[in-house]
């Protein structure tokens, strides 16, 4: 299940069923969140986080794991993912036969402590348990194992995360058993710079392992950060409709980049991914309707795709051809 | 008067006075104007675009241009900025004594048409009076005549705009006696690579003269835009807070590129704005609070600058320094 096997140029996963409804304070009924899955996958998306395997008492959001994750995994050729912070999350998960586990552990010490109860050391060693547990069920060939790495790029308990502390953490998560890294900036404070050398480093440490990037667009800087990260090779990005998401242990998270205005961006530039971009902005609206009040953002939503927007004939060819960054 | 003479790396420019208040359906009082012309100098902004020298009767929002002009004038180191869309409004500017007059033509036959009630002939013999007007009056070493061209990315009338057309039109407005060129892309049909490709052939064109760019964040490319023309050596940028803006006569148009966001995308990156971040983010709230119903934008508003921001610490210093794009 190689990433770059699809016949895109960038894997666009939606993280709104997960890292945006653990937002939203009002349990959203399980018909809601199937008929948005099955309306985004529609729209083209191969791969979405679409619960968080974590007792119902702390989060009762994602209560209804095990019927969202059947409904998933009904669609085809689609990657169905689940949050997991524990090896007994994770257990579950694969009992429930989802196609990736995206286990997540933080740079710093204290979100760590908050976000998963558990040092660094003990989420470390939980990985490990989880690819132990993986490959005994006989599912090291089907079921992958992604590691989603908070607060890489700053984090509003401890400020300014060094490259180093990066670093130590992707090599942890790659000797633990890791087959893909994520980089969250989970509050937001990260910036085109900042990504440059940070994504540089996780490459880097991440050897032949896929990178991707979870951004969140707290301060305007989201898209602007997204392709910064484009430009150091990721083509793996998360992004949830309308911007929905944060994180409920992290203060001042909040929406992940808009699944809608990354999307034009990729396409704008031409790069194909796979998404059509009228379709995707009819699931938003569907969605934002379903959820009443919970506010969502983006431009596009708001503006609409260009007057005689195509992609082929959006991109000027009577002159100079300003394609650039081709994938990898 | 020369845009590199400043201890900044970068030139932040607010158009919210002309550019957002023109698209503002009732009169905002000129003591509201005034307030806030006055709070954003004293946040370090050094230009402002503060009014439109149009007919009252074609845009009342600007019937006090003289009131606002001369207070704006009243504050040290402002270099005050009037549109201008013809010889009559031109010639009004230079007796209200600007320091910077804002020509604007537009690269799409039919928005100029709209926006101007011209041909581009017309609009280049028009620059060319005005030109001598101000040359005339004596003002040649104090007058700054900069020329806005608009669709210069696309326009929602005419489509794709060719590059070829936008380097014919820097060539006339260099020819005409322009002193600087500022890009706009009116309507947000953007994208970063379109960017690179047109702002390199302005670049090349405009030789020696400073290019700017107008950017529109209407499809949430707005930042990402930015972040590509200052890769592209661009140093001179609008924005307006709270992204008010976009253009009566272009429809689909909507706000600028959000001042606070766009003066944390450089500050963050470790360019000096000159302006000072938290002030800047109070004069919005101020100016929200005046307007009352006008929609205002941005992240940096919501969310608040990242715990323990200064410039010095924000940035990383105990590994690799991330720090690029030095100005030139």
């Amino acid at each position: 299940m190689s990433l770059m096997s699809s016949p895109t140029d960038v894997l666009l996963r939606e993280v709104g069923l997960r890292d945006g409804l653990q937002m939203v304070t009002h349990f959203v009924p399980t018909e809601v969140k199937i008929a948005w899955l099955r309306a985004e996958h529609a729209a083209g998306v191969r791969e979405m986080e679409v619960t968080s395997l974590v007792p119902a008492k702390l989060l009762p959001q994602f209560a209804d794991a095990q019927a969202v994750i059947e409904a998933a995994k009904a669609l085809p050729g689609l990657i169905t993912v689940a949050l997991v912070p524990n090896l007994k999350g994770a257990q579950l998960a694969l009992e429930l036969g989802v196609d990736k586990l995206d286990f997540v552990m933080s740079v710093s010490h204290t979100h760590n402590l908050k976000n998963v109860r558990r040092t660094r050391e003990e989420s470390l060693a939980d990985l490990v348990r989880i690819v132990q547990a993986r490959d005994a069920a006989g599912l090291s060939g089907k079921v992958l194992i992604s590691a989603g790495l908070s607060s890489a790029l700053g984090c509003s308990y401890e400020g300014d995360i060094s490259l180093d502390e990066v670093r130590r953490c992707v090599a942890d998560l790659v000797a633990a058993g890791a087959q893909e890294i994520l980089i969250a900036d989970t509050v937001g404070y990260s910036n085109p710079c900042k990504i440059e050398a940070v994504f540089r480093v996780v490459i880097e440490e991440a050897g032949v392992l896929p990178v991707g990037a979870h951004l969140h667009d707290t301060r305007g800087l989201g898209i602007a950060n997204a392709k910064a990260a484009w430009d150091c090779g990721v083509r793996l990005f998360d992004a949830s409709l309308g911007g929905l998401g944060g994180c409920p242990y992290a203060p001042g998270a909040s929406g992940n980049v808009v699944m809608e205005d990354l999307c034009f961006l990729f396409e704008a530039m031409g790069h194909r991914t796979g998404i059509d971009l009228a379709a995707l902005l009819k699931v938003r609206h569907q969605v934002e309707e379903a959820l009443g009040s919970v506010p969502m953002f983006g431009g596009l939503a708001r503006s609409g795709l260009p007057v005689g927007y195509s992609k082929p004939s959006f991109i000027v060819t009577n002159s100079a051809n300003y394609r650039t960054g081709e994938s990898t």
